[in-house]
């Protein structure tokens, strides 16, 4: 195939133009554009690098419903949440405008000369954070804005002073190339930001020698190739893929008293919103044996509004998935799968049951994840079963506690050590789904949640992705970075001669 | 071979006790430990971390005669120079107990909920790096006590709550053996420190599922065997190498106008500090043609005190490549090779030229990592020819610059833009040699200077290495890490709602 086609996920049949592959060619000539706009994109002011990512804002606001439209024909995800998903794509170019008007994702030190230094007397060493050079996105499937053309890598690249070429997700062309065009439109520096079509294309992206650095949202198993990609290349670059997570939540015999039915009234909306395709889908709910709640959770399950898949491979692949957990020993089924015979990518939800027991004793069997609106009940007797279950649980973005604080300090105490030691975000009393854009958030966690559990895809730390430290030693001022200079010029909070100072 | 041997680099005898590989079953009895002890570790408080940090400074201290001595007898670097190093691991673990009690490097953030936040409401998120769990630390031959058992990789990641299992090299085993003994006296917790040897079982511990990262200091091959078998893993973890750096330095027409053979008498005590076996060591040195600075330089070289090298491999290494670059097309000699017949591992200091377009044209053949007394000097007619030359060298830890800024600040512009693309660390009318433990240091760089561009081995912010981001959203206070709770009762710099905040 020499080109992306869109299908409605509501009949199936084709949506929008082709949109062809890009060849070796345009491979190449867009990371020599991105590297030859680099360091003029280094270069800019902040405030001029701010103004960019809010112009990029602007124009997606003034494309809003042409863009939405075009988004439901290709990925049906309807288009009240996608109309939601463009407003959270533009907060994350304003939120990386605010970081980089910020300054602090500069890390500047300063440590003067200092003569009396042991071992040997210290020059004058200034540290900064400074671009990494022309970076690859692969877009996602499941959210074609926020975390695709414009999304998040994009936004935290381009902040960085990072030239782009994105790797347009095969399952929305369509949107790419008009979103491509409305991102144009914004006034980027030539070079600095391209759109390549193709899988082959994206092979030849992370391998190109301008290329110093790549985000992937995407499947475990595409995510891991492309990683071997990157680090069999003759000079690795950092590849951070989201790959894949269950997302555990458990809910306590406490809270359980507590709330009552009340404290799974959430579950069921987040596990299935989107259809089940949001990375943060809580896959794993850990209940207290003879919890009866079968009867709420099937109702629940009754009531969720579905719209289709995103396309025939993730409905095929949730079919698959669903049969093989069915027929694994020990499982149950609360809400069972069912056939479909609608047109389009339809499926319906489907809720299964096991022990904690069988978890433990069939993790390979049991924790694949299924993308798409399934979940599964584990169903534990005692904290030691509960502990051991959890113990064969592999990295995940989050991780959720329902307890009651008054009853059970210590297993809460337990629980979020457990949480934090597998999970890249903690949720207390909530669901996972809804990830708020933000100084503070994280969105990682430890593989295969994603490649590198040290960074965030999501939120103002994102941007540390794709800048790399240098320090100047003995710079006459005048020649130094002004993040550096002695005055300051910027008022960027700095650590001088080791002491943390805020904004000047 | 079941053991390693140290052997005298002044005779080539057999120098201590040999000590045995470890075996499979050990190896893995380490991982265990590590994973045991690493939630204690983690837990303990700032303060206490702090003080372990600087018991471990302390006994080294205590035993630096005995230290110094063993050291000399395997690695022939001088008791004085040894001597320098203990007090640097000494300062580097002081610095680490510092950069625990500051706090900063939690990088906490709070954001309150906002139920006004766009696109949805947003929950209390808060966010603050952890420690990563075990580490394996590779050391390194050339500096048996700041890159060895109790150096920075081993400093920074028990700084950051992270057990350590090291990987000791086969070069100074009876000083490895000896310093863990001297670590191990200083009261860290069951489990938190190891020592094993053998190369087998470097494999076997950077596969361990129990290990969470890697610090490596070494060769480019060793390295990259290392990172490699680290991304194969089922579940990959990050690899920080340090393997090879050519540390290129430019002396500008203006440079050498103002001060004469002044501007290079710091040049030779560099690439011959430590006999030429510093990561930092200036192997190229551009410039002008027509310089007339060869009897200088000869003269220097001359005068220069060089002990041995450190082990038959390296020597063996050092003969070779010397040959193999003398005999390039181009190649003149202004110290030329020469055989050494004395006993050990000695070698005679060696200081070649060529011009920047051969340079240019034959990368391969001349850039070469030559470890020992050995560099380059390449000789450039015009800016432009000095350019292309500069534009064909991989990343380095370090690029110098000697120039004129009130005669020539363009230049200094555009070789100080170079070299911070390039390189780690850019410095100015000085040599790269001699690497400040502080704050604002940085120790990296591009590919192959380092596996990841992103890090440093020296300096404060390499912690940074062995922490990952967590972030709690909607916990209750009193059931949050001290660090993110609301009175902020550690007193450590956070970031609130966007705004940044110094020490309290």
């Amino acid at each position: 195939m020499s080109h992306d086609q869109g299908r409605s996920p509501y009949t199936g049949e084709p949506a929008g133009p082709p949109v062809p592959h890009a060849t070796d060619a345009e491979v190449d000539a867009a990371g020599a554009a991105a590297a030859a706009a680099a360091p003029g994109l280094a270069a800019l002011p902040p405030e001029e690098r701010a103004r960019l990512l809010e112009s990029v804002a602007a124009a997606l606001e003034d494309a809003r419903g042409e863009l939405v439209r075009l988004a439901d024909s290709e990925t049906g995800l309807g288009e009240a949440r996608l109309g939601t998903e463009l407003t959270r794509t533009r907060v994350q170019l304003e939120l990386f405008a605010a970081v980089v008007r910020d300054g602090a994702f500069h890390e500047a030190v300063v440590d003067h000369a200092d003569p009396a230094a042991q071992p040997a007397p210290r020059p004058d060493l200034r540290r900064m954070l400074v671009p990494i050079g022309p970076v690859a996105v692969f877009s996602a499937s499941n959210f074609p804005f926020a975390f695709s053309v414009a999304g998040g890598d994009t936004a935290s690249a381009l902040a960085a002073g990072c030239p782009v070429v994105v790797k347009a997700h095969s399952g929305h062309p369509g949107l790419s190339r008009r979103t491509a065009e409305v991102v144009a439109s914004a006034g980027l520096p030539e070079g600095a930001f391209a759109v390549l079509h193709g899988t082959a294309a994206g092979r030849r992206l992370v391998q190109h020698p301008a290329i110093r650095a790549a985000g992937f949202t995407g499947s475990l198993g595409g995510g891991r190739a492309l990683f071997d990609l990157a680090n069999a290349r003759p000079d690795p670059i950092p590849f951070y893929g989201e790959l894949g997570s269950l997302n555990p939540a458990v809910v306590t015999p406490g809270a359980l008293a507590a709330l009552g039915p009340a404290v799974v009234s959430g579950f069921v909306g987040s596990f299935t919103l989107g259809s089940g395709q949001f990375c943060t889908k809580p896959g794993l709910l850990f209940l207290p044996k003879g919890h009866g709640l079968d009867d709420e959770l099937a109702g629940a399950v009754g009531r969720a509004a579905l719209g289709p898949l995103l396309n025939a491979r993730i409905r095929q692949g949730y079919d698959d998935v669903a049969a093989a957990l069915s027929a694994v020993d020990g499982v149950r089924a609360i809400v069972a799968p069912r056939p479909v015979t609608e047109p389009g990518f339809r499926v319906a939800p489907m809720l299964l049951a096991v022990s904690a027991d069988d978890l433990a004793g069939r993790p390979n069997e049991l924790l694949e994840e299924c993308f798409g609106p399934a979940a599964l009940v584990v169903e534990y007797g005692s904290p030691g079963e509960l502990a051991a279950a959890l113990d064969v649980l592999p990295g995940a973005l989050t991780a959720t506690v329902h307890a009651d604080p008054a009853t059970e300090a210590d297993l809460v105490r337990d629980l979020l050590d457990r949480a934090a030691a597998r999970a890249g975000r903690v949720v207390f009393g909530g669901w996972p789904t809804g990830v708020a854009v933000s100084w503070a958030q994280q969105h990682g966690g430890p593989w295969p949640a994603t490649t590198n559990a040290l960074h965030t895809s999501v939120g103002a730390t994102g941007i540390r992705r794709w800048l790399r430290p240098v320090t100047f030693q003995d710079v006459p001022d005048a020649f130094l970075p002004e993040v550096l200079q002695e005055a300051n010029p910027l008022g960027v909070p700095r650590r001088v001669d080791g002491v943390q100072r805020s904004h000047m």
